[in-house]
């Protein structure tokens, strides 16, 4: 947050003003133009700022702390976090090389734009399928390879992080981990773009913070997606919070996804809020595709075919369009080997 | 719910359904027809019987218990329900005949169909503000006269039943009375349309068996509406639950609306998540619009200024249409009269 | 609240300390004694006041409103909210005269000290056994006639106080109707008894400004009773929020209950929170106890044995007496006919 | 869990059996004896299993999968898991050597069994404290071989489980990384004792899931402790779960230990907390406790003072004895070398 003092604000006025924000704990950074002076709020809890001095007789505006938007660029030039809406989409888990090339291919020509699938699966049951390892991050680079589309793939732990990154465009944190300091601080300092799911119980505070953790060790590029929290109801898996979304826009930077399969838990239920996060201006909407869903080794039930996923792709394209956004171009195949060099 | 039995089905198959039916503690109701037998499944919880008879071999399929939606007529003609999209607007509390008229008409210039406005109040301490009561109604009645727009009001205790709807085209039941079951009963009495808001931690099947508790005597017209549900997240007021649109609308035949002021507590966000419900199919949104938020006795910071929301409605608008649906026409001044008969 | 000035303040300290409470939109009422000036604190939210007060150089103390506890009188001579524990049992509903009396008997020879009943019962479903209402009124006169147990039992709507209220030594209002404003104004107005429990999903202090609107109405006898929140936790139907009862004696000066039963959900679960209950200082607790728990026909799986429940006795002993307290005495018959005059 | 067949079983009898538990996901492990076969059954959710079988003509009895309870044994004799009550405290954080051991002096003297203290901390902002890594690990060795308490302190990532097992005693696995399955497994490879805390949000089914990935991993060594769980009451930092205490009785044979600190996040309502954690049943208390909470560095306001801490241990010696426990013996200077061997 920046503090934008009127041209003709006095030094008690900046004082003033430098003592209110102190008062509520959070530190100032002071620059001192040839016109007016910039205060900078380092700290947490923006909204608490943004309120207070919105009306203060010397403060000319209250803005974020950067200019414009982080654009996240991968290396098949595709954005998240600019006017295009991305499309990411795939299997839970990578449970073969056959089955996670067949949902890619479809991925792909039903209109998604990155191709996501676990390798490494936090599982809350030990005896669960825990995912196939270094061979599903092998069955990952394959499919890029094959129909260019960028992958995104989740880290569970910090002595991974540099060989799930050799694979992903983008490095997942998981919701389980949201609050896994050391593994925060690990991806922090890899180059390779982040994308953070909001943890099931975490605060909106909570998760930016987080996003500092990453931020705070030199690594500007992550997405934030929320996954749905826990709450009473029972009857999803978990409760989509979809005002986040033009919460996140006002308080930070970051692109937003929204991943309504994990959000739901009911496949029925995805195209809808799929098209509710576009319509309160999401970056994109991150949604599970499984050749077939009742096979599916972990999460079929929240699974769209890849036919029902083709049906959807349209829909989403004129609830973009309703509010002024556009899904970003198909893939093309010539591009896989370009896209982790990002 | 209904199960339409295949039409080879023999009676063992029939009984055996009925039997798996009854295990679960539901009714059974038989309508056997020329052709084939429909099985009447009376009484909650009817996910679970999907889910348990989709697959029986006898069975041909599992139907909403209605073939059409309820669609709720008002006395002008208005409908909720079907494919238009009708916009409810309007203060929180009614504060005074001439800011209620000054709000009634920028909500109908602005586009709006319904006018909302709280005579009795609900309030958390008995120090606050409890509206006006029956004088409230008088000017909700007086701005119904004026503008045209048919009205919406809460009623918090049976013995007001009949009172509160000589006035109201819709009868609202707040949040904290979803499980005031004599309310229930009483407004289940009366012809009136009601509109039944989602209590702060009620589940969606209680919900809906509050919704059962009026139509089991008699009143059909029920409306739902969510308006955020309490979770751990305090940023916002409460988590609008958006995926229970699309949920609501394979379990029930019920019009679903929207209330993003309650859902966020917060102005900034309404516009985005109203454009959400639409996008996730609700029947319409409820806002809540004053002309000074700074100065309103109840929930100013979650009202837009009628300037906010007569530049929402073209949003809505276009929203709609990408989904297929469509705004209700502008309310006619010279309906008036016939707002409250239906 | 009262924030009790040190002897030498001066008129500006009160000025000044009066300033700041109101600042908090809190209402302050003087006191001006010989030696000192009393300030009384308005409004609710008093751990805010008590956390910015205490260390005020110009500030002796601050302390509840009230110099002692509220100390609860029926008509037999029972006390609540005093040094003695008090045990409430007794089944979910009133199912029938024999089944009453039965449990009557075996509550009080158990150790027992007041019945607990539902003769009217708001029940989530309309299709599922709604109390036997007056007849179940009639069953609870009979039964205290023939035991001496004083009676309690709940009222749902305004229009029953009266009924309910010539029966019952004490009237409850449910969780559901923790906040039915007009029949917490309605039991206000009447010289009974109340215990009012905690709503599913409400805080401690929406709870403390329902018990004003009680209060407000001139009805002093208010006890509070916590029967569990609700929150994702599935495994029990609620979650017993143990730490409420220091909460409430920092907080208010009112009787705490404890129900173990729908606090948890599970009879092999109320024992251990029965006795974590008296330990944490609670002055009483209420226990689901029914003759045949697999017969009820309401919450069977929460309801103890008459033998569990009479084993259950000498184990609150020995905690009560651990923490300075003590079982209240056995009850006689022969106090059968004073119980209601209270 | 395990289901004893009654003698006379027959070979269909037990097929019938196996198969109800295996349609529940379940495996199942025969072993059969010359008298009656016992089934194991492997997975998770004991309680359906037990309420299922119960009542099943040829089954005995449903147990849990050992006879005797898990008693953890540290290197001084502590025992965790039998009829002593332990009490765990000490800061949150190591905040220097002489700090540490004035607060490890005074939990020895106050009554306190093990050393509690924070070397790497967890914490929601990267701004904020970090705790003093191994230099904090130094001084907590130091304080046990002055004052012969065993520790107890947290570990954060997998490649400091060695490094943080050289020093303590119990190595803590904090709530935000209950689900961190890699330092899980990590922590299950090695033979030092692990306390579990539960997470945030987390169910008590994930949690005894999350403690089977340290028990599948060889260590046996394994306590459970409840830190309070996140709802949406805001008076309290969390809310205690005390009915997890016998619900843990019955699901598991390992050691609970409540944390009233972080449960309630006010140092006035941990005593009573306290007390009630030991009516329940639980195998200790962990208190945190700082010689002065308002320079604590973090949680000082859920802080005891050293003289709240002594007064509050005779208090839970006569809630153990009401309940058929006891306290612990004093700690004995000269076990200190000893202590870590375990």
């Amino acid at each position: 947050m920046i503090i934008v003092m009127k041209s003709g604000a006095s030094r008690a006025d900046i004082d003033r003003v430098c003592g209110k924000v102190e008062a509520r704990g959070l530190k100032t950074h002071l620059s001192e133009g040839e016109d007016r002076t910039v205060i900078g709020v380092i700290g947490h809890d923006p909204f608490s700022v943004k309120d207070a001095f919105t009306h203060d007789p010397s403060v000319e505006e209250v803005v974020r702390i950067t200019s414009a938007d982080t654009v996240v660029r991968l290396g098949n030039g595709l954005t998240i976090g600019g006017d295009e809406v991305v499309l990411m989409a795939g299997p839970c888990s990578v449970e073969g090389g056959e089955m996670l090339l067949e949902t890619a291919r479809a991925v792909r020509d039903g209109g998604g734009h990155i191709l996501r699938g676990g390798a490494f699966k936090p599982r809350t049951s030990p005896y669960a399928f825990q995912g196939l390892g270094r061979e599903g991050l092998r069955h990952l680079a394959e499919a890029r390879r094959q129909t260019g589309l960028p992958v995104i793939t989740e880290v569970m732990t910090p002595s991974e992080v540099e060989t799930v990154a050799e694979v992903a465009d983008i490095v997942q944190i998981g919701a389980r981990n949201m609050q896994n300091f050391d593994l925060l601080r690990e991806v922090g300092r890899h180059p390779r773009p982040v994308m953070l799911k909001r943890g099931l119980s975490n605060t909106i505070e909570e998760w930016l913070l987080s996003a500092e953790y990453v931020l705070s060790q030199g690594n500007y590029n992550v997405i934030l997606c929320e996954r749905g929290i826990r709450t009473f109801e029972t009857m999803t898996r978990n409760t989509l919070d979809i005002a986040c979304v033009p919460l996140l826009e006002e308080l930070s930077h970051l692109p937003v996804i929204i991943d309504p399969s994990h959000g739901t838990g009911r496949w029925s239920l995805v195209g809808a809020c799929a098209r509710a996060a576009i319509a309160a201006g999401a970056d994109g909407v991150m949604i599970e595709v499984h050749p077939r869903p009742d096979e599916a080794l972990s999460d079929g039930p929240q699974s769209l075919t890849p036919q029902n996923f083709a049906a959807l792709v349209p829909q989403l394209r004129r609830v973009a369009a309703a509010v002024g956004k556009r899904l970003a171009d198909p893939v093309r195949a010539d591009t896989a080997d370009a896209a982790v060099a990002g």
